[in-house]
């Protein structure tokens, strides 16, 4: 079945709609969708609902909705990655998985070994990127993306809720660990992920002067993408395995 | 550092020794080392060594061992990864990630809905990506890849280990409750990924009949290289935990 990402609006809105541009020509030219094909439609802020195509003509498609509104269960963990920003491959690389997995929200963060200026083009194909991987995934929520921060602004975030600080090879501390020591009413994790160059000196030691978590992420050293992964999966299985 | 792979009876060796062609090429081509540079070995079998470029000409380099032979801890869990083949450049960076994070066996699967159909040249590539992985993630072990299996051949490779079926949606089971539910002696663990067009009702039907253990990853539908990330992170997380 295709799924479309729509606004909110108009997936909670009645009776046939016109597609925006942008929906129509994704449903007509990369999906090659038919009249009266079905089609799955999420708005990302947690709403699904199904539709059938019910007019298709060559600039213009509306729908009609078959189902109510469902809502979607918020996933058992808020994970928020501050990431700083990789190499362009393995960033968008890692742009699908952690909306693959359900992250809420993605900071990108220029730190001082940061080897990638980002531009503003860079958070829009993020953003499409994210994008294309929920209408893959089938999940309910799109990732947030922020602009990017400054390390100076991201230090001011890392305190809003427990997060894991994963660049840090001394600690022995696992991620499940850290998550099974919090207060079992915490549902929002933070987790920092370095540049290819690691985070310096003196970025690791303001981080744990706000009070991050250093958790070791195995023997290997991983590049920086497998090693978000890694956090990512480890920080839901523990959440999974709490409920 | 630049770091080499390097076969074992090589590594085990003493005096100055000359580098193969292969090894001499990478040194000087591709990390364009100089003489008197340092270099990390490992011979993918579990030892480390460190050696110094002694001898440097246009065709031909030789090292000298600075360091005794290291003998690399064995990962806390060996992970064989039952991986139904996916398209080409998924698979590739899945047998990257896959090395980084220190799986001991990849068996490549053709199961029914497999779209690739793999050359002999297919398990070369993957070979040269491990290796290339290893080098760069300064662990001891290379990853095992067979060649490709057919899903008959590998359902007898299941029952070997207590092994992880991650293509069942009815299932609630996580990785983590699969692997604490295990007796405490168990080291070997396999994992099951299904192909892109998911495993068949018949498959998943002959992989419980031996044993296989359902398990959840979570709610999102994932793409086949996210699905064997996640679960290798689990796993390895879990055992992590254990210790």
């Amino acid at each position: 079945m295709h799924t479309l990402l729509l606004p909110s609006d108009l997936l909670l809105s009645e009776g046939e709609q016109t597609l925006p541009d942008a929906q129509m020509h994704h449903l007509v030219t990369v999906l090659r969708a038919k009249l009266g094909d079905k089609v799955d439609l999420t708005d990302g802020c947690g709403h699904k609902r199904v539709a059938e195509i019910s007019q298709l003509a060559k600039r213009s498609a509306a729908i009609t909705f078959i189902s109510d509104v469902e809502q979607v269960p918020p996933p058992a963990v808020e994970i928020t990655l501050f990431q700083c920003i990789a190499k362009p491959a393995r960033m968008d690389w890692l742009v699908e998985k952690a909306q693959e997995l359900g992250v809420k929200r993605l900071v990108p963060i220029v730190s001082e070994f940061v080897q990638i200026k980002p531009k503003d083009s860079s958070v829009e194909r993020w953003v499409r990127i994210a994008e294309a991987a929920i209408t893959q995934c089938n999940s309910g929520y799109l990732m947030q993306i922020d602009a990017p921060h400054t390390w100076k602004e991201a230090l001011l975030l890392f305190s809003e809720q427990p997060t894991l600080l994963t660049d840090l090879r001394e600690t022995v501390r696992t991620c499940s660990s850290a998550i099974n020591g919090m207060d079992s009413s915490v549902r929002k994790v933070g987790i920092i992920v370095g540049p290819e160059g690691d985070l310096s000196p003196a970025e690791l030691e303001q981080a744990q002067a706000v009070g991050t978590i250093p958790v070791t992420l195995g023997t290997n050293i991983l590049r920086v993408e497998t090693a978000a992964l890694y956090a990512i999966s480890a920080v839901e299985e523990a959440f999974a395995q709490r409920k």
